[in-house]
């Protein structure tokens, strides 16, 4: 993504290597492209191919003129990792999290029927150890290559993993079990098919559990964001205060709030 | 990924397309590049773009002669997670490493500098703390997007995260430490944004950390298969037997041999 300033007035110029084409890997293979050994060792060799113009296209999109919104959408922003204490948590976090007036209405209207109501997949009602089944904003439910549903639970005052001790147990244990077997009757979707995680930071600081389609690289799955909840229910067995004692990592863009915050207590 | 079979011996090639080198980005929209309009609406269009071939090269992998293994590995497959406790790992996972003879000569040759010694980034030669960092072939060092490196480690018996204890604790710190200054100093890489982990399973067992961007989507860092190293060496801490204990998960496919193991072992 490129901005280039010409006579005062800005474009946007995204450009995308695309997949291959299955059938033209022959031509790219087979037709007099050049290749240029780089490496070689044992049975393994790089090579650098080149080949010709009409078999390699780079789709190229274009916004002209561009408004300033349009710049800001593209612009890259720098991402970092915090390694989070429980003090830095204490001290950092959960001032931060208390400060925002993040709204989760929409989170309450779900666990009281008041919207997606018609969307429910599946529902423990219990106070303590009940949870919500809904399809996530992201999954049109039109193929199940990326499945991806999310487990809302019924107690309010659960924020986050760190808030997580041997206590709820009996809640987690009950999303991971009656969440495969729903997904599995209803779209027919082994549980071992299935990734479910919490994310750590989450978005939203209302419990809840992801569960995506093993073979989706759903975004927020990777190491740095994602927890197993099979993991999670076992650090919690081998000890109730393991989220109040372990540091955990997240990633947070250089422009985000709690990245200053972080900044400001000298602890990036 | 295409297997090429001739005259009875098999070779793995795998086609990349590589991130865009930002130095080149106006070479490829001031050279003499042919562009094809697609479609325009508004203030947004989208192009085709032919570039010459030597700013759109193609990184090419091969695999010759290559194994039924190898062309096992590279061919899509159902995905299924494996939920391996302790008593699995004694049962089942460790008889079938023992059982296979996968070669790591490449391994050897790279830490005895009989091969690619000129790529090396960095080394503690310490035979018991000490490791080599290197390039991970998949990265062709073009470009910092998808930086890519790999630690390997100089003591040979330490096959994966399943058999360290707090023994290893100085050889992790090591690594995470020294790894960090070295591809800070050599490639401008703040520690911060550097993703560090293990994989379980890894794909060899000799034991090896993965180094790759943080704004990298690498294959593999995702929670089903990456550990953050900096996580791994607070579970040893906390717990010198933490990986002799926990329940480990993993994704194995439905062809591989492993997962055979597995359900003849009736954990499937």
């Amino acid at each position: 993504v490129t901005g280039h300033s010409g006579e005062g007035t800005d474009a946007v110029v995204i450009l995308e290597k695309t997949p291959f084409q299955e059938e033209k890997i022959s031509d790219l293979l087979e037709k007099h492209t050049k290749l240029e050994l780089q490496m070689s060792n044992d049975i393994y060799s790089t090579y650098h191919l080149y080949p010709p113009p009409e078999l390699n296209q780079i789709k190229t999109t274009v916004v002209y003129p561009a408004t300033e919104k349009h710049l800001q959408k593209y612009l890259r922003q720098e991402v970092h990792l915090i390694r989070e204490t429980w003090e830095d948590y204490e001290t950092v976090t959960l001032p931060f999290i208390q400060s925002q007036s993040f709204s989760i209405q929409w989170v309450y209207n779900i666990l009281e029927k008041k919207a997606e109501a018609d969307r429910i997949i599946h529902e423990n009602p219990d106070p303590c150890n009940g949870f919500v089944l809904v399809p996530d904003f992201k999954w049109n439910q039109n193929q199940l290559d990326d499945l991806y549903l999310i487990a809302l639970v019924h107690r309010r005052e659960i924020k986050s993993l760190r808030d997580l001790t041997a206590e709820h147990l009996p809640l987690l244990k009950n999303i991971l079990q009656e969440g495969k077997e729903a997904i599995a009757k209803r779209f027919g979707v082994a549980g071992s098919q299935l990734r479910i995680y919490l994310h750590y930071q989450p978005s939203y600081y209302h419990l809840h559990v992801h569960f995506t389609a093993l073979g989706y690289d759903a975004p927020g799955s990777s190491v740095e964001r994602a927890h197993l909840l099979a993991d999670v229910i076992d650090n919690l067995a081998l000890d109730s205060e393991y989220y109040q004692k372990r540091a955990l990592t997240f990633a947070l863009r250089a422009d985000e709030l709690l990245f200053k915050k972080f900044q400001e207590a000298g602890r990036v």
